[in-house]
Formats: C-alpha cells, structure tokens, sequence
C-alpha cells in the first residue's frame, strides 16, 4: 500500500527584467492556464535543487533563489489530490524559452497579472510587500 | 505503483514558559534521543494543523504558530528515506504531558540545548535569532 501523505510540490515567484514570469499549462489541470513555474519534488533533490530544475526545464531560466515566501497546503488547492507547495522567491537569469511541460513562457507587470491556476493568485497576493521590495531596490 | 515523492513532515520550535520544549523520542529512529515534537502530515490537513496535532499528541500543549521558520529537505536528514520538513515556530499553552509518541517532555533553556535527532540543532541554531527576538519581548 502506498503511503497515504501529501504530495511536495515546489513553486516560483520570478522577478526577471521588473516583471513576474509565468507559464501557460500544456497539461491538466488547468491546461491553458497561466501558473507559476513549479511542479512535483523529486526523492533525492532538496525543494530548492526541485525548484531551480522545474524552473529551468519550463521557462529556460536559472535562478536565484532570493528567499521562502510560504508554504501552501490548503488540501483542496490541487484538483488531482492533496499537495503541499513550497514556495520560494527567485530572480531570474537567462532568456525565457517554453519547454516541455509549458507552452508558453511570458512575463506580466506584478500590477496587472491574469487569472491564474491554482491558489496562484492568492500566493501573488501574499508577496506583494516582497515583490515590491525587490523591484523598488532594482 | 507509489509515487516517489518524498514525505513532508512538520516539526515546532515551541517557546513555553521562556523555554524551549523538546520531546524524548519514544520509537526509532534515534529512539531515546531529544527532538523537536512533529511528525507526519496526513491527507486533508493543512501544513498548520498537522504541526498543531502533532504537538498536542506528543505534549500536550495547544500551540499558537507565530512564525513559518524554514524548509529542511537535505535528502539525508532522515535514516528513513527523504523527507521534507515544513518547521513552525510556536508559542506553548497548557500544561505539558508525555503521550502515546514521546517517552517525555522536557523543556530547555535555548542557550543549553542537548544533542538533537535528525537536523534538529541546525533547526535551533538557524532559528536562534527569532528565539532570541521572542524571548526579549516577553
């Protein structure tokens, strides 16, 4: 039997060039959405090697990891099943660049962001003083 | 076939009476061995309830969480295989009592801390500051 616990997910507010980045999901659910870069922690990697590589794999960027903005785990914030998301704030280097699991990669003024998947929009919400704290030192 | 994520715990750093409290682990690994109270998040429950559970049936005490204080998920801080910690720092009420998990409570003084189960005194030394900021505002 397979242990009944929560699934650990990773995800990331980019700042890159003043704005935020997000993706489009090629995937359900949510397909078509915009979201943060994320996805699923894999066994042997710590949440900030799993943040770096999904980052990377969806958008193309690396990143700095500037600081852990929270940890959501809302049971319902996930339509496939309980998942806990660890999320961290990171400026981004590089050029953008959709891969695998995106089908696109594009950036928004933190002031004018879409809807989102997920509880992405509240986790937006909720780094607002950080977001602004990094773009008004920039 | 189970998912390979790894397994996402939660563990307190709980201010009681000026005091740390540690629990005295009842059940391997480091069976005997002083630990912050925590344990496992189950399926339906926040990240925040499964701290407050654990701590109540471990101590005893009602928690309020003050503070998110990190994410510990070095692939080797548990002989059972990877997990990854979500760590609160709380503030103790009650009265403290031993139960079904923990041979015994016992509280600290945070500059006298013993030897700690897995990544534990990294726990406390990293959280040193916000223990120190607590403790001169009472």
């Amino acid at each position: 039997m397979c242990p009944k616990n929560p699934l650990v997910t990773v995800d990331a507010v980019i700042i890159f060039k003043g704005k935020i980045v997000l993706i489009k999901r090629k995937n359900p659910p949510f397909q078509g959405c915009f979201a943060l870069p994320g996805g699923f922690v894999e066994p042997g990697e710590t949440t900030e090697q799993a943040v770096e590589r999904e980052v990377f794999e969806e958008t193309g960027l690396e990143i700095e990891i500037v600081k852990l903005l929270g940890v959501y785990s809302d049971p319902s914030r996930d339509p496939r099943g309980h998942t806990v998301s660890i999320v961290y704030m990171a400026l981004g280097k590089g050029f953008p660049k959709a891969d695998s699991d995106a089908q696109e990669v594009k950036t928004f003024d933190p002031r004018d962001m879409p809807e989102m998947a997920f509880d992405h929009n509240v986790i937006i919400e909720n780094a607002r003083s950080d977001i602004h704290g990094i773009l008004s030192g920039m």
